[in-house]
């Protein structure tokens, strides 16, 4: 039974907790957050855990085996480097530290170590993308051509890091999870529309190895939720809609070929245009996994302590979607002025 | 009665001429299309019309007062210049012409004869965007933060243009028509998947003055068709769905205002999002005319002709589409590079 | 090639009447009116068809082998038998007549005659039905358990007819075509909400010989339209959304079953729940036939009328329709009283 | 603080026990189920509260000053009834009891001792019905001319009740609470399709007094979830559409109305058409409140307990659906045939 401390009780820590006390293999052992109202809230809904204001409190119990960190983004790093030194796993709310420079040191550190650092890349363990990844495994999407996704919504705006920072984390995820293909430049634009807060919009485009691109639409201040992820290919087409409550991905037997005929140049139009042949066939919707995404994660979480394997969502991870924010972030400011992406890891 | 004469009668041409022959004080008089199968149809349902191979023999007939352009864009020039300099009014196709120079000429011809000379952005007239630029106008969404569309589906891929001379001209004339806003700035991205076609694909954000940006997502090889325009502004927020059968221009009272607190930079993060106030109000779906767009235009074009007044969609209106066409173009060629768009017209 | 007059040039008159002119095999050679607004959009549109007031005339002419009834229902009985006895053939709007006596005297007179008598069910003819009853047919639904269908809209009030004539005449075509159970008793509810108009809306239930039941919820006063259908099966579900601009037609793999173990009265329940399973497997949405519905049907009339094949929607089809509507118009006025459907056809 | 004791830890227990103990004014005192994994899931739950298997013991306990009753139907009754001549208040989960009788009596017992008895009509306490309840009541739908609602999904088969027991109550109540019409009669049909099994399946007709009808499509054995309400009266009409996660309710300013035209029976069909006008106007949907409907409820019943005033759903409702219930299963037994509701309480 691995005892697990959850730093942070706020917006989305409470979610983690849960699945800590409710997830084979481990037991809620303590809980720490700075207000007061959020101790008595988990202080009630968990007599049995230890319930401090301090993280370095459950940092210094040696009942604590792992900890989880759920604060604001700028505190990830102190707190997970603290935990990994006293000997503890980790595993840290999206995104794992807010620079690239900081992940690579937590990786040198849990590495070191044989601790196991993760970070939590929630939608990786949907029924969903878990499907994606399968569907394009196996070739039934064929070459990919592009990925597109629109995550926008009437959302909480973050005091600390911009909407690149907190939706587009989703995407890049889900990117590098499904695609493992390696990013070459990133094109960004956007704009923040209330005073004294940092971009709440963003257009990003990805051009990465062997010529798919990929795009993403995040924003905070839309009128309605939408979260639509298109995946193109030379053989089908996926619609991701996660707002769907069912039928959330459904596969498209549908595109556009080139004919073998020999093209003349000299062809009229109506002619040229015979010559693409477009495929509307059926459309599919697979079953999924309705198992909670977030209790699959900490029961994977568990299990790479136990047995010592490389988690799906490690700091390798977390470590290539801060890069690609880093990259997106100097873009915008740029108005969409291309950034190279040198040095990202080859494709797995 | 105007009589008018359609030159292509293919995808588009056949729904010109019906509204044509429908409208108040249009007369159907010729149809030119170098198609024999074209010919054909026209003449069965049209007998009484004039059907010619060449477009020549349309310009050089006494009986036709105005030409209606629905060829392949790089036609548009030679057609209208011609018909022009015959003394006829034109109505053209989008986009205007292949090249901003080319426009400029269209519309320097145009006024030294006196001619209307108009361009087909066809969504201008729908119920749906006057109702929008009506909400704009009378103050109900407020400063305009940003407009935000996706349109795409499987579509006939162009041969002589790539998507965004063809589908992101409907988006930059409704932009036109509705926000009235200078653009300062463009950066486009994209990529073509059929081998010997152009770009299919492109995402294009304009930096328009006065601080809105406005953002296009055009696709000919998606799965799915969407045709949804975000409009987001301080006052409320519209949601254009032009798929769906009814209920396509929707309000939202929603939004985010910065409370009038003092704050302090020392709060913590909980207290600051407090200091934001998220508005989630009524929604309300007004009815619109549904009247035919085509036939609105058609006639407004025969009235324009009729009582000499500007047409809302002239030449003017075809130059400044066009002129961002160029812009964006040059943009994805290099990848998001923003491309300065110096001399656009002032905001009217 | 067949000579056809249409008669009614009013509501559904002018598809009839476009359908035969552009159908293969197939002239449009009359059009009567009795309204002289009708005659002159006629006459614009066909300049070369005879247009005239009395149909008459059309039934008098030599030159017209086959009629189309496009009346309101209450004249149908007399221009069809009329059009029979001078040796044309006729197709009918639906419904075929204002009684099952007046359909039968029409079948036996297109019988004794050897003349074609077809009935316009336009719903046969889609690609969604056609795919439906295929997949019925080949035992993908398994046992058919019910129909359930919501017909519904701010729809045009007849005059002469309830609402049950008018669309609940859809549905019992389509289960005429794809179920070909014989329906054993009905029972009917319903109400009017306009002061001087008869019915708008009603709540049919049709008991099937085999156990199977249908269900049709039809209505004119709706603020929204819908039409879908449900079609539950031991196998298999359908649903049958023809307002979707695609994906008309899905198949869902999900169902209930009975485990075999042997079931003790003693069990607790939450034992006995668990000896039913529930089934959520995939969905498939079929590619369909998008022709015009209402062309296939007009070419299926040629062909009948030229090979003397019996037609899909015959006189028996009609009949069988007007029995049912019959029925459950006397089951309505008695508030739900089931009525037996004694003599109706053996399932085919 | 009232002590509240839960009967039942199945399906609908847990979000009963939780609002208990989220709700201010209420203590969660204990929890009893007869299967072991439920006590075991209660027990690490809420280890503050009392686990028993027997239900008596709650009843016995004199720190508890309410009893919650979420067993299967056929056990309510006993159970409320032993807990009110314990002193005890009652809130009974849906329908309040197995018969009109049985419902009367425990109306009788509470009454008598001056308990509050309330039954859990969740959809009254939901922000849609409210904001339903308040249009209707301030005119701004007008007459009511019907309620239509269908209520369908692949569901959990109950062993001792059918689908009207369990999915049409909640019609009944929301009808009750918006309408206020008195039933007078009930036609009602159905089918049960697994082996074993009560009907699965049945639509539900009432006649109410002044004139509007109420219809229910209810479904354990649908392929979707459909959860939606037409609610057409003289001057608006509703959809409520419980799916949606937005816009739930949605006011449509739609309807037919007759001209004041003296009207000639001589009139020609396209005439009288013409005297009837259909409104096409706006749409409008209002924002709701989002406050967990079962919280709301439960926090009533701790209001009405400690203030003795009378529940929103209080035993009246209960033996008024209930009521309706044993109607709509005589009905659904002849199939269809009318069931006057002689004796139903008048419309408050």
């Amino acid at each position: 039974m691995i005892g697990i401390g959850v730093v942070g009780y706020g917006y989305w820590g409470p979610n983690l907790a849960r699945c800590v006390s409710e997830a084979e293999g481990s037991r809620l052992a303590g809980i720490a957050d700075l207000s007061p109202q959020a101790r008595k809230r988990a202080a009630a809904r968990y007599p049995a855990a230890r319930i401090e204001e301090q993280w370095q409190s459950l940092v210094a119990d040696p009942a604590i085996d792992a900890l989880i960190v759920a604060t604001p983004t700028r505190w990830h790093f102190e707190i997970a480097l603290a935990a990994l030194r006293a000997g503890k796993h980790v595993l840290i709310e999206k995104p794992i530290a807010s620079s690239a420079r900081e992940a690579g040191i937590l990786i040198e550190e849990a590495a070191r170590r044989g601790l196991t650092l993760m970070v939590d890349h929630t939608f990786v363990y949907t029924g969903a993308v878990q499907k994606i990844r399968e569907l394009v495994s196996e070739g039934a999407v064929g070459d990919i051509y592009y990925y597109d996704s629109t995550r926008i919504n009437l959302g909480l705006f973050q005091s600390d890091v911009n909407v690149i920072w907190d939706l587009a984390v989703h995407d890049l995820a889900i990117l590098d999870y499904v695609l493992d293909a390696r990013p070459l430049a990133v094109s960004a634009t956007g704009a923040g529309h209330i005073k004294g807060s940092p971009e709440n919009m963003a257009h990003i485009t990805l051009y990465l190895e062997g010529g798919a691109t990929a795009y993403l639409n995040v924003n905070w201040l839309a009128p309605v939720k939408i979260r639509r992820t298109l995946i193109g290919g030379s053989r089908r087409m996926i619609v991701y809609d996660d707002v769907e409550p069912s039928e959330k991905v459904k596969v498209y037997d549908r595109g556009v070929s080139v004919a073998e005929t020999s093209e003349s140049p000299e062809a009229p139009d109506e002619i040229r245009r015979l010559l693409l042949n477009y495929r509307m066939g059926d459309v599919w919707a697979p079953q999924l996994s309705v198992k909670e995404a977030l209790l699959t994660e900490i029961e994977h979480f568990v299990d790479c302590i136990e047995q010592g394997k490389a988690p799906m969502t490690g700091g390798a991870s977390g470590l290539h979607v801060v890069t690609l924010l880093e990259g997106a972030s100097q873009s915008l400011k740029r108005r969409g002025h291309p950034v190279e992406l040198v040095g990202m890891r080859q494709a797995s």
